[in-house]
């Protein structure tokens, strides 16, 4: 029999379910809500908010009526600013772990250190954590990237969905041109452990399927970091899945990004069982899957 | 014929050159000053000084008369306090990178940062570091030294005579168990400059000759990265030579620590310039010294 394992640490984090429970609330309460931007990096999960009520909308010119909810990776201050000036009902779903990063920006310009962000430039969690500093910033992606200037004193802070090697390697190469190097460990602690136990199960597996978000940083992340221990699939939902994948296979490994639905891994999970012919053990909760196991929720 | 060189970057930093130049001014002045343990770490330097009426005490009960002058490497405040209740004229010749240092273990314990000291703990200048701190500090002097917990905000002082590399390696220790790591990069640039230019030197050579104090930190660190690289002999003074160490050689690179005074590095080229039948080239000041670069007096 194949063996069908599942990361300990996988799907929705707290900042997400916490986005999501707002979201449905809002929605519940007045009827309609609207999210600037997708609240989640999940189609599948933004799309099923739609049916509950709550419609992505990107460009806030076109938004007229609340409440408007912003959304888990949190939003430009100019963009609160004009939401403001609007005189909209306004509900937070900035994941408090992103937030405290903004804290840092602003203690980090206030303070004059030249500011590193590791992260994707183009992110809306990256593009809103910029707006805070109002000083020259670089954004970096790779350590590689940096330039060849000296510093007296740089901050770095993070992506929460960023990886800690990237991160030691971004600071190896700043020590040497800082005298004060100052680095706001922003990655959460919900990226950590589903890096690291995708990572454990990865290296213990033929195939890792990586469940989420095409869009999704730190499934992406979680994809990445896979590929380099097993042979490995990023899919969105059960559909995308190929029967010829499974040839000669003795372990599969599943994970799940922070933003995906319990639901759809659930669906991967009872696909696999119906592929490998082993459908009498299909499953409707995640707990049942093996090598799950709920992490309490934290803040 | 064998090349000898001489490191770009050798002998008195800025630091020892003004303290010596403190301690022999104040002998001058005064004709004696104590200097509280030896001024720098070089035993001949040291020697030198005591015919000028400068000598060292490591007990400060046994000091009755001034003035007296605090080392290059700084004092333990206990120490300054019982001086300054002996009412004796004091002299600083702390080198003021060492002093800066002192500044940011104010600042970081203050801000109630977990203070790690990246040094040796038996070092003068760690023993002095160290007293500026109240709370708890961990002073390590590798990264595999460092306990386990986690710790909400960690800043990092580093002995001035440290090695990047080492820093880097504690750095990428310390990240996963922080929220926040603050590190001064207090190796002085003297250091740096000095073990970037002996590396240099040191992979072009068969063997380096390391020429400074067995106690002294700096000079102790560029045998030890010398010697990845390249044979590598540390010697005090020329009288250290061995004849049998120059057979079947092509290269020689010479290379000085912070302490060690010009006139023994002088010393050591013209006895090797003798040994390999060269002796019509001897020298006379550093700078005829092949490789040799005077760099600009900072501060």
């Amino acid at each position: 029999m194949i063996s069908v394992k599942l990361a300990k640490n996988s799907g929705f984090c707290f900042g997400v379910k916490r986005a999501i429970k707002l979201a449905e609330q809002t929605a519940d309460y007045y009827g309609r809500a609207t999210t600037i931007g997708p609240i989640i990096h999940n189609p599948q999960m933004v799309e099923s908010l739609k049916n509950a009520g709550v419609i992505a909308i990107d460009d806030i010119s076109l938004i007229q009526t609340g409440p408007v909810i912003i959304r888990s990776h949190g939003i430009p201050t100019e963009t609160l600013s004009k939401l403001k000036m609007k005189q909209l009902e306004i509900i937070d779903a900035t994941c408090p772990y992103v937030a405290k990063a903004h804290d840092f920006a602003i203690l980090a310009d206030k303070d004059n250190y030249q500011i590193f962000i590791l992260g994707n430039p183009d992110h809306p969690e990256i593009i809103a954590l910029k707006s805070f500093i109002n000083s020259k910033v670089y954004i970096v992606e790779n350590a590689d990237d940096i330039p060849v200037e000296k510093f007296n004193r740089i901050a770095v802070i993070c992506q929460t969905t960023q990886n800690i090697n990237n991160l030691n390697r971004l600071a190896e190469h700043l020590l040497p041109i800082s005298n004060e190097l100052r680095i706001f460990n922003t990655i959460c602690n919900a990226t950590n452990v589903r890096q690291e136990s995708s990572l454990e199960l990865a290296k213990k597996c033929d195939l890792m399927i990586v469940i989420g978000g095409k869009n999704s940083s730190n499934t992406k992340m979680l994809a990445k970091l896979c590929s380099e221990h097993a042979q490995t699939k990023h899919i969105e939902t059960a559909d995308e899945i190929d029967e010829s994948w499974f040839n000669n296979l003795k372990s599969i490994g599943l994970t799940a990004g922070a933003s995906t639905p319990d639901w759809i891994i659930i669906n991967v999970y009872n696909k696999i069982k119906v592929i490998v012919r082993d459908d009498h053990n299909r499953v409707d909760t995640v707990e049942n899957i093996p090598g799950y196991k709920e992490e309490p929720n934290e803040y």
